[in-house]
This record gives structure tokens, sequence and C-alpha cells, in this order.
């Protein structure tokens, strides 16, 4: 009995120890990886060619086909065991030359207004489609109106962002229903165009794109939607109520074309003792076509590159096989992370973890999680480690559009969460450039990203 | 017994209840103060005014005295109990013209490189000094050096900020000697000048400048001493190693006057039942003058008269007497904050609790406080009521440079800890300009204030 007694306090006592070396290793390890993005991170470079010398990709470009040629060719300077393109047919949709509008008080006394074509909309006429203007704040309002008083005019949707949320995505969530469902409901009542007020917290002059969804609208009913900036918003709704009969008109010869082939972009380190286990990190190599898509998701982009270079530069050998995925299409289609799990689920691929970074490149705070209790439990017991970093947000909700599709049972899918105050400011806009991205900012959200990725490999997925 | 141990229980539950109620009105009372900072806040306006009307604003300039002026009429006009100005004297000293300074490698070879004039430097002799430079990374290389090799020449401290600390103001502090007394210590070598490396994470073009002391040295002892942009300092390392025999020349003009007259700003809401007890919130009203000073610390300036507007505009009626006290001359000697502890000690008033702003306009991540184990308990278990807000980081360690003074036994002194990584970005340089407050970030930061005046004032000190 003494034996045995002695035994188990024996057991105790290394586990103990055993725990204990275990957490000041790891914190030796994420030492390292955040010294190493801060002081020889290659986030920053690697962004600046992808924003300054490719620019705006939307899916189907020439600029995307060109970031999927770049990719491909950095991924494999940086040694990794495999680097490969994963074919995709993307839809591709041009915004033609740049979109005018105007409020017409009386003819001839016009004031011009800054729109932008919302993704996947149709043209207005040539020349411009003119007509009253209605303003609504939600969807729901066109049913209290009527078909009598929507029909031959074009609505104007201006509910704001809720501006006393403290997370921005969740005043995006309140009200990106009018940009995405507005079109198709507005064109039910007879509208002939739609007026979206720009997703953004700030008072600027930049219209923000999107993309949008005409349901199960026909062709011939689908009607033109454009994006107007919060400004000009703003301008709009109060010469309505000084002039209820005043007119907007706006041109646009945006065009949808057959889908192309286009490409998700996939490097891996294959693991030495579970290399049949697989973890994603990735982030979309797509972009909307007005700025350069620095923070979406040129970001994310270089962050999830970044990790599987700090892995190699730290020397680690992970168990697990890691792999970076630069996803095609999320804007408008979600091909790529479609394809991609589709793929894996064919080859019965067994995808334990995934993490996308595809909320900009802002201070990291922490992350969301789509997991169990088991897994959160855990990631909860890692915090300590997470705090000479400032990263305290560990949250159960939403991962990350690309990697949702890859959802199944025992499977962690995370999405990283950097501070999001000036998210919307730049979000699909043309003001969504290299300059408004930090350099430390980012290289801390790689290293965050690596630090997780690493301790998913050591500890794996319960 | 029974009765007693009833009455006890019945203690018990009351106590338990009351509790859970303050939490519930605690927490109702915060989500008021951030919607009201987010919705209908005035920080955001008062900065563009103080940034783009008044601009940068050195102790003893006429725009210091604009600052003045118009602090004093806002916070009047806020309707708050009282509003004064408390005269102090301050130093004055000018930039003069523009500076300039260039690397000559060999007679009539020149590369410029932007400098400006550290704080309190004296001018280069007209038409620029000009010598040998020798590059150093620590104020005790001089020692080893030796008088041979620094006598005639110029200094230049190059060494960087250490990126890979997470809190950018650790690796400001583990460099700022070079600047506060590289000159006075190259002068005991006989060195001729003293150019510094800005205290800068990022590589730009802008000097950064700040306070410097030539400590003991005799007036006609001191060298003049300038700050280097972070790219003319790995310019002229690159071309001294290329070449240890270039000279450098730059000419200043800057000059120290006569101590003038200036004013803190002091604005008051009378406590209801302790009015004897003093709160005070607070920034700096000066600025360096190369910039418009928005985030050091206008920033910490527009939050702190805030703080106050929110009080009332909420209605709530401290039970402390609360003060917002905008300082004058924090860059470059402190007087105003010298000035109002010695008058509040002198007055006798009893401060219990001060708060300052001044690390910049950023989102805000938590407080630092300088308190003994009983306030920091009574602040730790706070820390859910601001977890809604993503404030998390509530620390020991040092609060502010203004409120220092005030520091006496029994006291909270307590310092806003806003997200570091760009601060150093901006610090004391031309870039340190409105457009780089974001309105959200600034307004969180006000509302974060605002709610540990709340509680400290409902709970008070320990």
């Amino acid at each position: 009995m003494l034996k045995i007694l002695t035994s188990i306090v024996c057991i105790l006592v290394s586990c103990s120890a055993f725990a204990q070396n275990d957490v000041k290793e790891d914190s030796i390890i994420l030492k390292k990886i955040y010294s190493t993005s801060l002081l020889n991170g290659n986030s920053y470079q690697w962004l600046d060619y992808l924003s300054n010398q490719i620019g705006g990709r939307l899916s189907g470009s020439i600029n995307a086909q060109l970031a999927v040629e770049w990719a491909e060719k950095e991924l494999k300077k940086i040694g990794i065991d495999k680097v490969w393109l994963q074919p995709v047919m993307v839809p591709k949709w041009t915004r033609g030359v740049t979109e005018f509008a105007y409020i017409e008080t009386e003819p001839g006394k016009t004031t011009n207004v800054p729109i932008c074509a919302l993704g996947g909309s149709v043209p207005t006429f040539i020349g411009g489609t003119k007509a009253p203007i209605i303003e609504v704040k939600h969807l729901s309002d066109l049913e209290k109106l009527g078909i009598d008083q929507v029909k031959g005019k074009i609505v104007f949707y201006n509910r704001p962002m809720q501006a006393d949320l403290i997370s921005t995505f969740s005043a995006y969530g309140g009200c990106v229903d009018q940009r995405y469902s507005g079109a198709a409901e507005a064109a039910k009542y007879g509208a002939v165009g739609v007026i979206v007020r720009s997703m953004n917290l700030r008072k600027d002059d930049f219209p923000h794109t999107g993309s949008m969804s005409y349901g199960t609208l026909k062709n011939k009913d689908k009607i033109p939607a454009a994006a107007i900036s919060t400004n000009g918003a703003d301008l709009l709704s109060s010469m309505l109520k000084l002039n209820p009969n005043i007119k907007f008109n706006f041109n646009m010869n945006c065009r949808t074309w057959k889908d192309v082939q286009s490409y998700n972009v996939i490097g891996q380190i294959t693991g030495t003792t579970l290399p049949n286990e697989y973890m994603v990190v990735g982030g979309h190599l797509d972009s909307w076509d007005l700025g350069d898509g620095s923070h979406d998701d040129g970001a994310g982009v270089v962050q999830s590159m970044e990790v599987l270079r700090l892995l190699k530069e730290i020397g680690y050998k992970p168990k697990r096989t890691i792999r970076v995925v630069l996803f095609m299409n999320e804007e408008n289609g979600l091909r790529g992370g479609k394809k991609y799990a589709a793929v894996a689920k064919n080859k019965g691929e067994n995808h334990v973890f995934a993490l996308e970074s595809d909320a900009g490149g802002f201070t990291p705070r922490g992350f969301s999680f789509d997991c169990d209790t088991a897994n959160f439990d855990q990631i909860k017991s890692w915090k300590p480690l997470f705090e000479p970093y400032l990263i305290h947000y560990f949250v159960k909700g939403r991962s990350g559009a690309d990697i949702g599709p890859l959802k199944k049972e025992k499977m962690v899918l995370a999405g990283l969460r950097p501070d999001s105050q000036r998210y919307f400011d730049y979000h699909h806009a043309k003001n969504d450039t290299f300059d408004a991205v930090n350099k430390r900012e980012l290289e801390l959200g790689a290293a965050t990203m690596t630090s997780l990725v690493y301790l998913f490999d050591t500890y794996g997925v319960k």
C-alpha cells in the first residue's frame, strides 16, 4: 500500500514538474516567435509588394492572377515542403469606368455625390438611371410603403452603423442587409435602382463597395445598386427633407462575365509524426478593386504566409501537417473556400484545426473559436502564455468565411480578432491601402497566429 | 441565539443583494457613459479645434496662450460649478527658422538629412556647426573612447528603440537617455555637437524632438543637440562605415528666453456629500511645436474635459469634488504639475485620486496604477465591469508626469493606457496631427476614464 501511495505521489510530482516545464518551454517559444516577427519579420515587406506592386485583385482580374503567381513564388522561396495551386472557377465582374451620381433639385441644378457600384450589380441605363428617390431605414419599410410609393423610384437605404456597439463587426452585421439584399427587395416593389449608405462609421467621402445578391430575381428584373459615401448619404437625406421631389441620377457600366479559371495558393510543411492531421492557416488573396486591399485581406494573406516562415525560422518542426491556404474569391462567391473543403473531403484529409485572419492588420486582441467545450477549456488554459503580448480576448464565436466550409465535429475553427475600431474606415473602399497598415501591428498579428498554431500542434485537438 | 443567527443571515442576504444591485447599476451607468461618448461625444470636435485652429502650443508661445483661453471658454460652456486659471511661470524656448543639416563626404559633395533641434538646445554657430562625426550606441561608450577621440567632433547617438518589446513605452524608456543626457555627457569629452537618432520605431523621414538637459554645464560649455530622422540615422551610419572621415554640418538658431506667465486651466464639479475630497483628471495643454500635438497631448486634454461633460450629460452628481486640470508645460519643465501640487498642499486640499491621459488617443486597453494593495484589490474587483469594453489591462506602475507631484499615502494615481503600437510613430514629430487620431478610439478612451472616475467616486479610496 505504501508502495502504491509512493508511486502515486511520484507520478503526481513528475506530472506537475512536467507541466511546469512545458509552460516554461512554451513561453520561451512564444517569446522567440514574437521577437522574430518584430525584429526579423517578412510580413510587412510582402504586404508592400502585394499592395503597391500588384494592388486591388478582384476575382477573375489580371491582378488576381498576378497575386496567385506572386504568392506561389514567395512561398517557394521560404523552403517549405510543398507549394501548389488548386484550380477553382470564379465569377468575374468588372466595374467599368468610374461611376458618377448627382442629386437634381430642379432641371439643371445638380450636386455631385460620391458613389460606387456594389459588387455584382447590373449597370444603369446608358447615360444614367434618373428617378425620384425615397429614403428608408429598413428593408421592411418597403412593405409599409407599398408598391404605390416605391414603383419607379430609386430606394435609398440610409440606416447607419450603430456607433455605440464596441465591436464594429457587430455594427456591420446590424446593417449589411441593406447592401446585400436591398436591391432584390426593392425590385419586388418596382424600384428602378438602389442607393445604400456605405458601411462606414466615419463621416467621409469614400463609398464602400461589397457583395450583394439579387436572390431569385430574373435578369430582366434586376436593378442597379450603388453605395454612397456617408457624407453623401447625410447630404442626400437632408436635401430630401427639404424637398421630397428631388431626383437622383447615377451612371454605372459594370458587367458580369463568364466564370474564369483561378486558383487557391497552398503551401505545406509536412508533419513529422502526425502528417495525416492537417492544420490550416489562411486569408483570402482576392480583394475588392477600389483600394489595394491591404487590410482586407492582404494583411491576412501575408500573416498566414508568415506563420509558416516563422515556424521554419525558429526551427520548429511541427508534428502535424501545417498548411497555408490563400483562398481565392472570398469577396464575391467564396468559391475558393468551398473548393478547398470539397477537395479535402474528397481526399479524406483529416483537418483538425483551421485559423483565418480576415479582420484587418490591426493590433491583435485575441481569437474567436468555433469549437467544443473541451477544446475551449484547453485554449483558456493557454491564456497566461499570451498575457505578455496583451492578447486577452478568447471567445466562442465565428471563425472565418473561407474556413467555414471545413467545419466538422472534433475540429477547431478560429478567427484572429484584431482591434476593430478602425476596420470599417477602410473596408472595401479606396483608402484600404498599404499606408493604413502599421508594421508592428501586422507583425504582432502574425506572431499571435503562429503562437496558436504552435500550441495546437504541440498539444493537439481534444 | 436563533434570533441572532436569523439577523446575521438577513444581514448577509441583504449585503449580497445590495452588492448585486450595485454591480447591475454600475454596469448600466458604464453603458450609459460609453454610449454617450460614442453617440454624442464632444472630445473629437474639441480636438479638431485645438489641433486645427490652434495647433502646436509649446509653453510660452502665443498658441499656448490661445489654448489656455480656448480651454477656459469651453469648460465654462459645459456648465460645471467653477472654472479658473492657475498662474504658473513657464520656460520659453523657440526653434527659430527651420533647421538644416547635411553630411559632407568631401568639400562640395553633400547629402541633406532631416533634423530638428531638441527642446532646450543652444543654437549652432551662425551658418552651422561643422565637424567630423563619431557614432556611439551608449552614453558610456564616450568613456571608452576618451577625450582624444571625441574632442572637436559631433557625437552621433544611434541606439534604436528595441522593436521586440511589446510596450513601445518600455522601448522608449530604454533609449531616451541619449536624447535627454546625450549633450551634457558629450560636452564633458569636448564634443562640439550632438545628433540623436529619433525615438521612433518606424523608418521614416520625420525627426522627433523632445526635452533634453544640460545638467550642471555652464552656459559656455553647452553644445547644440538635434534629432535626426530614423532614415537619416541609418543613412548617416552606413556612410560613416564607408568613410569614417565624413563631416556633419547642422544649423539651428533656437533660443531660450526669460520665463513667461502662463496658466493651468482648471474646471470643477463640486461634490455633494464629500466636497473636501478631490479627484483630478487631466492631461497637458502644452505640446511640442512641430506637429499640432493631437496625440501628445491634445487627446488627453479633450478626454479629460469630456470626463466632466459626460458626468453632467448622464446626470451623475458626484459625491466628491471632481476637477479637470489641463496642465501647462509638461513637455519641457513640468511647471504646471508642480504648481498644481504645491497650491493643493498649501491649501490643505485632500486629493484622494488623480488620473492622467498622456499616452495618445488610441484604443484604450486599461490603466496603470500607483497605489497600495487595498486599492488595487478594489480596482481588480471592477475588472468584469470593463470587460464588455475590452478593457483588460490593470497593472501597478507609473501614472502620469503631471499628477506625479500630488503623490502621497492613501491616494490613487492612475494613467490611462491606450494601445501603444503607433504612439512613437507620431510622438514629438511633425506628423502628430489630427488626422492621426481616430474618433472612436478617442471617445472610447474618454468613456474609460469617466467610468473609472465614476467607480472611485462611488466606492471611495480605501
